[in-house]
């Protein structure tokens, strides 16, 4: 097996990347990364791990598995309204094979690269495959998007569309490998939403990203700012040929308890919704309303019928 | 199965830890950790994983696990001079057995305490048991001890004694389990060195901690400074009653080759050595001259009969 150092530097650390980080100041190759905070900027810093058949099917490309386990990490960032700054990664895997590593530094560099986010550190040990990836980035002091401040009365939306991220869990499930397939390429290489999280900064009262569900991430929101919610199931985005896929009722499910989705969730008041819908048209987002924050605990508007589990990763049971 | 957030919540958020960590503005149960930086410092940052069967004996009394899964990663902030000032952890674990849940994060909070490292935040998975440790710290803009500032003529110092680690992952694998043998609690419970990395901030040229075994890391630090080394082995601090357990040659290749120990391996010039030496022990801790720095490349002054291969970890064979 290499030995850690010279995978970090043969398949990850592009000279471009470490060194033209913005206020990177020290790269891979230390104990330590550096990095200089601007003035008047807080830190904000997560850990997402992905395990193989946890988390992503173990045999998926390479790429797409690479790619994924660094977008789940930033939509953390994403959902506070932070910019990406660095990151490191823990590489858990069973051998070193050349040919797969290259291609899920491949995927890894790439997302890192359209993202503004360099590996400013990593780690590199044997085990079964799985990849805990810690992302740094900053925001304005006091300005992040926190779970917490939704107040009743305003609008719930959320970016983009709902599902895809179980939907595409389906079709692999059934033997599906088009990464062409907008459910397939929802669950295997989402897409963090960082533009729309800056974009919602100073706009929305409270958010955070879909992960385990549309359901249970709304109840951790609501949980948080000590409020409810009345959702309107009509007005939830379907990821495109979902209801294809699974039928209406089961494309509904999926976006309402399916997670991986990786879109943001937000309150917005009613003050700050035309400059909300307008700064994600901007970025090319688009920012659905789905009901209203109300002062009464619980999610009500969705039939008992559709309150499955959330929460279902890979090895999960379906709808 | 507990779900992630109760796991958190119910083991490792001490309400005293999230909320009085120094700059920590936002600790775990958001989307992500939030950290106010001092003025005129930088942010220090690593990750290191510790994996059951390949770092640590997985049947090792889980205080001693937690403990020493925090301890190998503050190592690296000891290293580079940082004072700490949180860490997310990635726990993977197969099953959520509560009196081991316990007893794993006594260990890893108590070590927190003692060095003002409180968990900002985490995320619990699925799996073969393995701990991702990032850890966060500061130190003053252009202070942090790099390994490539080490110049020829200078003196080659350790903290503590070396060895302990093999000797006591030896002592583990012929059967014994005492925690107050010292070899043993060197290998399971070794304490991070960050008040001599503080001490030596300054003084120390270069610097980094001993994981993978003394020459090994010395030849990281030479490679990084672009010079050699002369080593006198007559110099070099044993552990405590390392001699006896493996007789005088092993135990100077365990000392040389046998990894864990984490020490931190510094390189001062004559100058500095007086106040150097003043330092660490104003805080109790050993410094120790075991060589020079030469200009020539490469390691002289140990016999080729103790040139053994570094970065032996749990499964490694032994010298």
């Amino acid at each position: 097996m290499l030995a850690e150092f010279d995978i970090i530097a043969r398949y990850f650390s592009t000279p471009d990347q470490s060194s033209s980080g913005a206020g990177i100041t020290l790269g891979p190759g230390d104990d330590c990364a550096l990095l200089s905070p601007a003035a008047g900027t807080e830190i904000a810093m997560s850990v997402d791990t992905s395990v193989a058949e946890v988390h992503f099917p173990g045999d998926a490309p390479p790429e797409a598995i690479g790619h994924r386990a660094l977008a789940v990490a930033l939509s953390d960032l994403a959902a506070m309204g932070a910019r990406p700054r660095g990151c490191l990664m823990a590489l858990t895997l069973s051998h070193a094979e050349p040919a797969w590593l290259e291609r899920f530094a491949h995927g890894f560099r790439e997302l890192g690269r359209r993202m503004s986010t360099p590996l400013i550190g990593g780690d590199v040990t044997r085990g079964a495959l799985s990849i805990a990836v810690t992302v740094v980035g900053d925001v304005p002091a006091g300005q992040a998007l926190r779970r917490s401040g939704a107040m009743p009365g305003e609008r719930l939306a959320v970016t983009g569309a709902l599902g895809g991220g179980h939907g595409g869990l389906r079709i692999w499930q059934a033997g599906g490998s088009d990464l062409e397939d907008p459910l397939l390429a929802a669950y295997l290489t989402p897409t963090p939403q960082l533009d729309a999280g800056l974009a919602l900064r100073g706009l929305a009262s409270a958010a955070l990203d879909v992960s385990d569900g549309l359901l249970a991430d709304l109840g951790h929101l609501c949980h948080a700012s000590g409020v409810g919610a009345n959702l309107d199931p009509a007005r939830i985005p379907l990821a495109p040929t979902l209801e294809m896929t699974l039928g209406s009722e089961g494309a509904l499910h999926a976006a309402l308890s399916g997670g991986d989705d990786y879109q943001l969730l937000v309150s917005v008041p009613d003050t700050a919704w035309e400059a909300a819908q307008r700064r994600c048209t901007d970025c090319d987002v688009t920012l659905t309303e789905i009901g209203r924050v109300v002062a009464e605990p619980g999610i009500s508007g969705i039939p008992e019928t559709m309150k499955g589990a959330g929460w279902q990763h890979f090895t999960g049971g379906g709808p």
